[in-house]
Formats: C-alpha cells, sequence, structure tokens
C-alpha cells in the first residue's frame, strides 16, 4: 500500500528517528479503517490493572477475557491495541500481525495510598519487542512530586524505544500536590501536559479533553493579554494542537469513563473540529456489548474521516 | 508421558512464552499424583523466615530439617516444592528430579517495623537454574505504600526468568495503609490483586481464599448494580478465577494457618467447586505427623481430581 | 576558516581536554556574526518546559513551532541554539550543519510542588551525538537540599560527554533552602555559582547578571575588608569572572524576562564592559516579533563585537 | 591431610555448593588447632572500627598493630583470623597462606546516630579474592528497619562469593526498633536470627549465646505449649542448632565483652555440650596480654576437642 | 633516584597493594624538597569550592588562577598539589610531570542547607587517570548520618583506584549529628577517624591536628584507666599515629584556617615531634603572598627534615 502524501507529511516532523521507528509509525498510520488518513483511533485497555476487575468487565463480562479486546480492535478497525504485559501475553501469538500492538509500560492500581502519584514500571522496552508490538506507551503525571522520578524513567525507556525502532506514546495526566482537582484538566495545564511530553521524546502524545478552568495565574495573564480563544472545546483542542509543536507532534484525545452515544459522539465531532489526530477511547469501547461497540467506534472514525474544516 | 488434551489448552494460554518456559510448565503440570489433570497442590515452606522457626516447627520437630520437606512434597505427590534459597540449597542436590522445585525469591520477617510491607529479595534467578528450579516465586503486597518496588522488581526478575525459560509464580498478598484489616482477603480486592499479579506477567497467581467482604466502594456498586454472585466461598472462587483473565492464568489458593482435618477439606470441596487450579498447603501440611500430612494430601489431591462439575 | 588568536588563547585554557572537545569548543567559537572573536550570543529556548507554552510563546505565536527557533538562530548569527529533547528533535534533520546544537539535557516544569529543587534529566550524551550536537547544556541549583544529587548527575554526564568529544555547558542557578529570595542574584553567591560550575567540569558556565547583594556574612567580611569594588554590574561582572578560574573559563551571561529594547541593550553593555564572553538571550528574542529579534540579535552582538577597554 | 569423616559428613550439607566453596570450607575446617574436627575457633578483629581504636587496643597495645593479630591466630591454631579491609591489607601479604582470612565485608561505627542500624559495606568480594581470603563476613540486623537493604545487600554479595568459591558467613545480631534490648538476645529472636542467616544462604552462622527471655508473644505460646527446654543454656544452644536447619548449617557462638578467663571457660563448656560448632572469640583473646591469650584460646580448643555427650 | 631505606619501610606496610599502586607511591615520598624522608608537605586547594571564591582568594588575588597553586606546588618543593576536578583540569596540561597531582574526588560548599553532611562526587577515578595523578583524595564525615552513603562510595572508589595503580588519600573529618562541635576535635573521636580511613583502606590518612576534650563517655574510662598520654599536641599526634594502624599507614595533619606565621611553624614543631608523616596545608600558604608562602612552606619541611627525637 502506498504511503499517502498526508502520512508523508507527518513523517517528515520526526526527520530524526531512525528508519526503524519511522517504519512502526506508518504500521500504526496505515492500519485499520483510518488508514493513510493521518487519524487515528486506538482500543487501550489497562482498566483492569488501574481500576481493578470488577469496575472494568463488570458491565460487559466477555471483557475478562484478554482475547476478547484483541478480537474488538482487529474487527472495529481500530489503528492499535494497548495493554500491559500480562493480557498482551495472552494473545500477542494468537493475533500476531492482525493488529499493532502497544505495550504499556507502567500502571497503578487503586488499592495503595501513595502520596504522590506514580506507576509502576511493569514491562520493558524488550517485552515490547518480544511481543511483536510497534509501540510503547508510558504514562507521566505532570504536578506530581514524583515528576523527576517519573520523567527519568521515561527518558531512559525513551531512548532504548527508539534506538530498537519503536514508536513512544505519552499519556500526559496531570496530577498530584501540585494541582487543584480541576486543574487536572485546566486549558493551561493540559496544553503544559502536552508540551511536557513532546519535550520528553513522544511521538504521539495522549491528553484528556481540556475544560475551560485555566489553573496558573501567570498562565491566566497571558490568555487575557492575547484574547487567546479556549470558550468552546474545539478552540480548546486547537490550543493543544498548537501547544504540542504547533502541531508537529501527533496529539491524541482520550474519552474518559463511560457515556452515552450521543454525549461520545458529540465530544468527538468537537475533537475532530479542533484538529486533534484522533481519539483513545477505552471504557466506551469494552464496556459496551460486542455489536454496539462496534457501531461506536465505526460512528467515530466516520467522523474523523469525514471533511473536517478545522484540519 | 503424553500431555494431556487439558494440559494442552493450559499451555494454549501461555503461546507468547518461549519453549524453555513451556516445558518447565508442563513438568510442573505433569508431575505427581495429579500430573496430567491440570491442577496442583503445591508444598510451601517458607514459614521458618516468614514466622520463625519454633512456631513453624516447634508443633512438628522433624520439620526443622531442610530434606523432611522434600521427601514429603515427593512421598505425597505435590506438583511441586516451594522453599527460600537456604533451605533450598540443603537438598536440592539430594534430591534432584525427584521433584520440581521452586525458588521463593523475596521473603520478611517478623522481627522488624516496617511501615509499609516489603519483603527483601533474598535469591536470584540464577540461583534458582543453579538448583535445577522449574520456577521462580515472589510475594507483592497490593495495598502497600512500597508497592512500585515490589512490581517493579518483579518485572525485572519476570523479564530474566522467562528469558531463561523458568515459570513465574506470584503469590499477591493485599496489605498495606490502603487497605483495612477485613479488606486484606476481601472478594473484590482478592479478585484485584489476582488481576494485578496477572497483568505483571505471572504464569501462576496464588491469592488466598476470598470473605465475601467488599472493600472499595467503588467495587460495591458494580457488585449491586450487576449482582454478581459472592454468597458462597465456591462463587467466589468462580469470580477471582474470571478476574484472572477470565480462566486464561492459573490461579490457586493458600489455606492459611493450620486448621482441623474436616475444616481443610471442606474448604478445599468449595476451592475446587468454584474452578480453582488447586492448593497451596504450608502449615496444614508440615505441622501434621507425616503420616497426617500425607492422608491429608492425597485427600486433598482426590477432591481436586473428583468429578466436579463447576471446572 | 583560520583560528584567530584570541580562540587560540582560549582554547589553551582547554588543553586537558581531548581533540574531540576542543574541535566542538571551535566550532561553538567559529560560527555566527561574533565567529573568532571569542564572543557568544546564543539562542536558548526550553521555556516551553520550563514555564509553559502559553507564557512562552503566546506573545509570538510563530514560536511554538520548533523549527522558527532553529530558523532565526541561523538567520541572526547565533552561535547556537539550545533546546531540550523534543523540540530539537523536530529541526535537527532539516537543518543539519546550519547551526551547531546544545542538548538541554535537564529540565523543570512549574506544574509540580517539589520541595527541593531539582531538574529531570530528559535526554542523553548519545542522543546528542545522534541529533548532531556540539554541546550538551545542564542546569544545577546550588543552594538546593538536593545539590549532591545534581553535582553527581552532572559529574557522570559531563565524563562521558568529554569522552564523546562533546563540549559540557552549565546553567548555575542559584536556589533552595539554603538561600534567600534575594541571595538568587547576589553578588557572593553568583561568583560563588561560577566556581561550582567551573570546578564540576563545565567548559562554558552560564550564571545570572548578580546584584549588588551579598548574602553570606563570611563572604561579606572579605568584600569589605579587601575593598572588592562590586558597586556597578559591570564590576560585579568583572568579579564572576575573576571567580571562573582567574577568566580562564567562558562564562555567559542571561537576560532573564522580556524587557525592553533599551534595558536589554544598556544591561548588555555593562557585560561586555565587565569582560562577559557573551550573552544567552531566550524570551528577549523570541518573544519579539521575527524582525525586532533580528534586529535585537544584531545590536547586542555590534556591541560585543566593537571595542570595549574592559575586555 | 586426608579429610575426617565428620568434615565429610558437614560437606555433604552443603552438596549444592560448587568445588570452589566446599575447597575453601575444608580449609577453614581442616587448619589449626581443632582440623579435622569439624569443630571451628576463630579470631575475629574489627573492634577498632566498631567500637573505636583506644577501647579496642588501650587496653593492650602490641594490638594496635594489624600484624599482631596474624600472629596471634597462627600461634594459637584459630581456624581463621577475620578482619576489615584495612588491618587485612596490613599483613595479607606477610602472612600469606599462614591461616585462613575472613574480608568482614560490613562494618559499623559508634560516632554516628543512626536510626535504624545499618552497617557500610566496606570491602568487596573482590578484595577478599585479592588479598587471599577462604571466605567473606557479613553482618545483618534482623529487627532493623533496614533489614530489606542489609538482606539484599548480602543476597548479591553471597552470589558473587558463592559463584567465585568463597566460603560466606554471617554474623546474625538481631537490633532495631522491632526489638526491645532484652529481646536482642532473646531465646526465640536468636534462632530466628540464625534461621534467617541460614536462609539467605550463609554457609557459617554466628549468633550471640542467648538469655531464656523470649520476646515474641506468638512464640512464647509455642514453647510453652511443647514445653520445650530452654532453662539451661546448654539446651539454649542445643535449641539455635536446630534452628539452623536442624544442625546441616555450622553455627558458632561469640563471647561477648571481655570478662575474667573462669566465666569464659564456663560459657564456653555451655556451647560445646549445647553441640555448638565452635567460638568466635575476639576482645577476650586480643585485650589479653598474648602470653594469657595463648593460653585461653588451647584451653578454650580443649573443651571443643575433648569428649562431649551433647555433640 | 635510589629510594631510600625509610621509604622502603613505608612500602612494606602496603605489600597488598599492586607494583602500580606502590610506583605512585613512591612518587609521592619521592618528590620535592622532603623526597626520600618519609615526610610530606601537600598543598591542597578546594577552597574555592568549599568555602567561595572571594572567602578563598580575596586576600591573595593572584590565587584566583588555577595555575597560580601548581607553580606553587612546584617552586615550594611540595610532595603533591591536590584540587578537584576544574582547577586541576586548567593546568595539567600545562605542568605535566612537574608534580605529582591528587584529584579531590568529591567537594561540598556553603550554599545549600543539608541535614547530615555529605559532599557530592564530582570527579572519577578515570578523570585521575586522564589528567596524570599519582592519587585520589576523598573526604569522609564519619558522625554523620550520611555515613554509610560516603563510606560505600569510597569503597568503590577506592576499589577502582587500586586496580588501576592509583594511591588513595582520605580526609576524615569528623562531623554530623552524633558528635558535639567540640567532638569534632576530640581526640578520641580523631584517633578514631584515622582508623576508619585506614580500615576503609586509605593509604594516607588526613585528619586535623586533636584537642584535649574526649567527646565518647566509654573511651573517657579507658584514657583514664590506662593513663594514656593526650597532655600535649605532640603526644595526642602520637597517640593518633599509633591509632593508625601502629603507624603501617601514613597519616598527616591539616593546619586549618590562616593564621599567624609563629602559630603555624609552632604548631608544625608538635606535629613533628609527635611522629607525624607531615602537613597538609592550604589556606596558609595561598592567601599569604607568593613570598611568604614559599619562606613558610620551606620553613615548615626544614621541620620536618630536622633532626625530631620523636621520630
Amino acid at each position: 500500500m502506498a504511503v499517502t502524501d498526508r502520512v508523508k507529511q507527518i513523517l517528515s516532523w520526526y526527520s530524526s528517528e531512525n528508519p526503524g521507528t519511522l517504519t512502526n509509525l506508518v504500521r500504526l498510520l496505515d492500519h485499520g479503517a483510518l488508514a493513510g488518513t493521518g487519524k487515528l483511533v486506538i482500543l487501550p485497555v489497562d482498566q483492569g490493572f488501574e481500576h481493578g476487575p470488577v469496575r472494568s468487565f463488570g458491565p460487559n463480562p466477555d471483557a475478562y477475557d484478554p482475547d476478547y479486546h484483541f478480537q474488538l480492535a482487529i474487527d472495529s478497525g481500530c489503528n492499535a491495541y494497548a495493554a500491559p504485559l500480562g493480557s498482551l501475553s495472552v494473545g500477542a501469538a494468537t493475533f500476531a500481525g492482525q493488529v499493532p500492538l502497544i505495550l504499556k509500560l507502567n500502571n497503578s492500581d487503586t488499592l495503595a495510598k501513595i502520596d504522590q502519584p506514580c506507576s509502576a514500571i511493569t514491562g520493558s522496552v524488550d517485552d515490547a519487542l518480544r511481543l511483536g508490538c510497534v509501540a510503547i506507551g508510558y504514562t507521566i503525571y505532570p504536578g506530581s512530586g514524583q515528576r523527576n522520578h517519573m520523567y527519568e524513567d521515561l527518558k531512559e525507556l525513551t531512548r532504548e524505544a527508539k534506538s530498537k525502532g519503536l514508536v513512544v506514546i505519552v499519556w500526559s495526566y496531570p496530577r498530584g500536590s501540585g494541582l487543584s482537582k480541576a486543574g487536572e484538566t485546566a486549558i493551561d495545564v493540559t496544553a503544559y501536559a502536552a508540551t511536557i511530553a513532546a519535550q520528553l521524546g513522544a511521538h504521539i502524545v495522549k491528553v484528556k479533553p481540556p475544560s475551560a478552568h485555566i489553573e496558573q495565574e501567570e498562565a491566566k495573564k497571558v490568555y487575557e493579554k492575547y484574547q487567546i480563544p479556549i470558550a468552546t472545546l474545539a478552540e480548546r483542542i486547537r490550543h493543544v494542537v498548537q501547544a504540542t509543536f504547533n502541531g508537529k507532534r501527533v496529539v491524541i484525545f482520550s474519552g474518559g469513563e463511560a457515556k452515552g452515544t450521543d454525549a461520545v459522539l458529540a465530544e468527538v465531532r468537537e475533537l475532530a473540529a479542533g484538529g486533534s489526530f484522533g481519539s483513545i477511547m477505552g471504557r466506551n469501547a469494552f464496556q459496551r456489548p460486542r455489536a454496539e461497540a462496534l457501531k461506536l467506534l465505526a460512528d467515530v472514525m466516520d467522523i474523523y474521516r469525514g471533511p473536517a474544516e478545522a484540519r
């Protein structure tokens, strides 16, 4: 399959990476229903680890089975499937070559009280290679007092992943004693979190859709002085894309907790209008019955594929 | 000896492991009285380290001798014998090849006051190879503030063990400031602990039989909303097996402190009815006189071997 | 291009370095509008990471694009461009060979509350080599309780960088519980910070223009007893140059926050009069419209190039 | 010299060790006045480090000289001489081959206030090899909050020492916030400390002679329920030997602070009666004038050599 | 130049070191005005780092220049010149082969508030080799809660330095929460500090001249019981020499802060009378005008060279 002009353009922003990494970036961008469009929809399933099994899979018990998610990602035409070491290991051989895989390299649970949030590293770059993955995933919590620990671990994993031809995807979730609860999704903080992930060397950045709240006083002055538009979600998405190296790094948005189909699609339309490169959609996909999930994912992909004046 | 269909089915869930690890998994499943059934009974003896010598072996002084346990595991037809470095070293050459061995790689004692529970690493993967073991064992305490430390050490040991063809067995014991005392064996917490161990890459997961208590508010809502059955121990075991990758990882249960023979067997019947892959039985075995212990273990194996509609 | 006598003189102070490092030092000194003069003006852009995107680039949105800064550094004739891993990666191939690059190896953000200031290491010496850089940059915070951590990380990075032929540039910014706010730019503290950076092995030291405040009682006695002149900025610069191995290490000064053109140039005249080896100018360059920035940088370079009796 | 049956029996308990380690074990057991008996008397001199020079050597100033101790160990027919890196280095070449040497790999001093006791590692396994030693020595403090740190360092040193053919001797001294002062030498704690050392892989365990005090409630119940005899020192020694893998690891006892000759010999008679494998005697040896020390050590060895019904 | 009998005698105490280290020890002992006498006077200049530039060099501004100290050490006939990485790098090539060099491998500054004193490692053994040094220098603070950290870093540096043929010199300065201010120079503490340094493997130990104060109760009893003479400085020096392996390790004394010439010489006479192997003299040398410094150093060397009954 020939690489489209849009994908070539995206590749041009990553020109300091080696051919191995570029190859895996193409594999991500050229797989599934959105292949070649420069848009991505990814299925991530780390909620069993992050929230516990019953909260994650109680609503749709078929989803207790790791193989369920492989098949859902394949059948829905997602660009990739992301999961931690254990569940990825169950199906990696069975579904080898059918969908690009992302090994989520760090994870947290809700059983322990941890003062300053920090996930544990639960897999290695070599595990990702061994399992046939195209990318590693890693979560940082900007705002945490454990910031340096996380950034430095990511630095080392990124160095190794790039040298071995993998793509690096960073989940950037502000949280910790430096931030209020509202601040975790504030527009200034979300834009900042996207910048940090990109500066740390991420090829693909994942953040949450930002609210209109502004957390930092110094930032507020600048938004006001230069009248930067952040009233609508689409405007805020555009601002975050700009903050991610002026759009020269792929930035995608998560959907958050399960909600109604209309709400999901309305939000995705705003994301697309703001120039998002795509969505990463977990609970809204796997907590629905399979048929509903396939329909929803198809509709989401349609929105990203369709003509969007904001691109 | 030909590999049975059931063992082949179990192996199919581990298809991303290398042949060395699969070989050792077969050695575990195809040894002893339960060989080929897909069920396991393991003799673990780390109580000398964990509780001290007199509490462990005072009731049956023959058990002060490490060789006693090798012989007990062999004569009872256990699938394997698990112990820390020191005591395993005493008999490893003497009993070479007579029973699969598991090197317990971390241990704790009751002499020190430790704020957040965390065992010390007391052996290495290369020790396990040197002593002829088929597997390593490692204890995690989900709920401890030292969670990341333990998960990351396990991550590294797991990576090394798998690359050297060993099986990884994780004791997952929730404990620490994140949990109430009742929460340590709560059904939601036990299921969560099994998921975590599986996600960390364990081939075999060991948890305690769960109570009907639910520790986490968010989890409680889900159990109630979806009316998930957890009233009987068999139901709870079935839930834990489901939480362990829908039964695609071997999960076994410990027996806890020494108790009457009837109580032990009643509990094991529930475990078997719930679909447990087996038991790991320490104090209830080695603190009884040898003849009684052999009888009890034989009865336990009978329960697992016999027809159980819940499997 | 022949190496000038002044550059040869500077090289003589680095005679224990290997030819690879000397070569990169010449590349820095012999590039741009000040080539061969022994003076340097460097464009640093790490504010996206350090202060967040909107505070950094809101005033001049073209600057959200990492390529903007490469072009600005090239067109203005700066000796070098310094940035963190992510943004340097965007343009390193595009602009290969057009301007000496400095990889900023550690960075901090303003989202987290950190007790004792310490930046995270966000890149490696091998990244610098891979991206074609001539130097690494590293920030220390003398006065922080994390001092040893930073000095020791720098020690190791310096050792590696020198062995691989790179130049080492240290940003020495006193801060932390050991110092008052005024003390962070005190003359005694600034001179001390320059000494520390030089002792740690820096080839080029970057400090802030010092105030006339004296922070340490013991130091105050010496300034008074020996009547050391520190009344004017030029005198203080001369003192800092003296404290930097009697002028045998290149020491340059930052411009601080954005301010009026007259104020910038007035300060630079004092720096030059005091014998500064040059300036490192970020916000005052990239937050201005491009044409104004080019004009300002040209004026700054003129001051350094022009006859200055204090040299 | 032929290996005696008793030494062969002892070697049989170490059958998983490599021939290099077995060789050094024989060197220890077959040197000096007790060669071939399976009993050991070792001269340890780390008190200069642990208690300071004047408290250690003020009573007998000749002992300031490290060579003094080599000669004393040789002339008295001790099985081995143990000391830290510095003092062992002074005489290792001079006295090469005249007495088996043990390099004490960690040490503490009394100058610092340390919350949770933990010695510093002050030498390496390669130092032991370089100096011609047969064994390494290492102190653990079970009961300390630094337990994991010490056990894990020992784990690594043990792994390396064994792979290089050395014997591992562990000083197991309970102490720290988990224990009362009386608890440090309690019978339950001492037996537990011996078990821990053996489980960590020690070939030879050194503990203090235990008192009749019982520290842990749970242990007390077991001593009482099973009427385990611990009234006399000989009974307690027998219990500790039992707790050390039922006598399948060599366990020896220290003499503690300097005391009268009669008191020393009375205690050693109890140790021997209880089945101790020997003594490690420092201050009671080197703080006496040389002639007295030689006499005392000869008497101690006579007790161990002579017929003892308890062996 | 033939090695004198005295130097041969000193070498005999280091017989377990390899020829490379012995060679560098001879280079130290056989250089300068005291060559062959077995006495040493060393010029150390780390005060720029430790106390800041103005306090160190304000009194004699020529000393801001690192080359000044090389020339002073050469012209005065010192046995060696010691300095941190940065300033040693300036002149190492210029003055190559003219004076033995010591790379000071750790350093502290007075800008930060550090709870428990601990210097940062600021150079490496390979830096020492690269710069042509004969020795490394390292400071420990016995009495600090960071004791283990420092001792273990030194252990590793010592191992590496010895394996590469370098001499190890330890500055042993008691300080930290375990000690009173007076205790830092107490006779018992100073003797203890010298022992610790020697036990850690130092070839040359540097301590401060001790006061008659006794810090530790347990030590006081011994001084009194055995009537150990510590009334005069010469007696105390003799005691410290005895505590340093009975004189079988070279121990030298620092001069402390700048003072009058008479006071310096009076102190040195006591040091020499007590059997000190020499002096290490920084501020009293480089803070004087060069001519005065040369005169003072010559007088000091005369004292050490001249007949002293106490040797």
